[in-house]
């Protein structure tokens, strides 16, 4: 592991997952909890062609590919992320399967062929423009709000990759559900599996894990719930596994 | 009470509230969980003017009458089941509060009029025709399958029933639920609240809760997880309690 990949304000986090690192910095977007859930929720046929859209730091695409993706390439607009996932990638001797493109996923037809992936997975910005302060130059604003891709974009990106019958997953907010399954719906991603994700097994949930299928005629399998926290704070089992895998 | 207002093949059930009875027949439809649920989650403000569609055997008006809801006309397309409901009514000397007409949901133009009902609730039959096997001149398949109302059917008379930010409450099944928030969010009736009803902790939900307000903005309240079930098989508190108040 070539540590010499790392320059100031970085560190090495451990993805404690096939030994695999990752670069991250202070001042930047660092991958939370959502990620690892996406990519754990995700189902991943052994051997399939995989992308991530809204890379960040690279951490879905290291996951998919510990988890049995064949390819990976991920997409990241933020030119600074997208060299730091590189930089991952490397780190981890991962250049030959897994690819960060510096691009905007609103126009993919200029750097990937349409109907060649198997899955897509996005832990996309959560907020639309508009609410709450929003500093427009600002890496983490973008990877918050809704400023270089929307929802709508997001799902016609992954539309555009997938083949037909190839899956779409996503970590979302649940307070966007009703517009997330319209615009899946909407978009031929018919929403096939759906998930809640609970801090504690009284609480609201906070994330929304969604996976749809291109072609696929409607129902939807809600799954059971996937509760974080035991009462006493520490990770549920189920969490510790993603963490052990 | 009047017990004389029982028919042969007829019982008298307690339901647990405002020592109300409600009067079923072995040979039909009888209320399940799933209507004492949707009574229970409704937003009933005090004094409201409510509306059930696909009454059935009155449950849900009953409820919501004991709830605080200061008048309720429950609308039901089987004779049978709206006279048998009517008793119920009258059983409990509901007669002011509480009106059965036997109507189509699906016409109420004819019968009630437009923007006069604070809520509306409904436990409609939750399978489209065509899925699994279905004796049309059954009232409990009416009951079960989309024979006289769809879900789009529902939520059309619901909204025209509706004041504007009047409320609408309803149970369904989990897998329908894509279509659900949309068919509501397009009848400008957007789903405000969301509530996934588990069999157990560990299960897959079995029912949905949904409550959508007319003329309301996007966004979701997506609520702690209604489980029904202990682990040794004993009802939990919240539900007990809703047979306690």
């Amino acid at each position: 592991m070539n540590e010499s990949l790392l320059r100031p304000g970085e560190r090495l986090d451990d993805l404690l997952i096939n030994k695999l690192k990752i670069i991250q910095a202070d001042a930047e977007f660092r991958f939370s909890l959502d990620a690892v859930l996406a990519a754990h929720f995700a189902t991943i046929r052994k051997g399939a062609a995989a992308a991530d859209l809204g890379a960040g730091t690279g951490v879905i695409g290291l996951l998919l590919s510990a988890l049995g993706a064949r390819k990976v390439v991920g997409v990241e607009i933020n030119a600074k992320m997208a060299e730091m996932a590189g930089r991952s990638v490397k780190l981890n001797n991962l250049d030959d399967r897994i690819e960060i493109v510096n691009a905007d996923l609103r126009n993919l037809k200029e750097v990937l062929p349409a109907g060649q992936y198997d899955l897509v997975v996005s832990n996309p910005p959560y907020r639309p423009v508009g609410q709450g302060l929003i500093n427009p130059y600002d890496g983490l604003a973008s990877a918050r709000h809704e400023i270089n891709a929307t929802l709508a974009d997001v799902v016609r990106s992954a539309k555009y990759l997938l083949k037909y019958r190839g899956r779409f997953a996503m970590v979302h907010l649940p307070e966007r559900m009703a517009e997330i399954l319209s615009v899946m719906s909407s978009a031929s991603l018919e929403p096939k599996r759906l998930r809640l994700v609970y801090p504690a097994v009284s609480k609201k949930p906070n994330m929304l894990l969604v996976e749809g299928v291109l072609g696929a005629k409607p129902g939807l399998d809600v799954l059971e719930p996937l509760v974080v926290y035991n009462a006493d704070g520490s990770y549920t089992d189920e969490i510790l596994a993603y963490y052990r895998s």
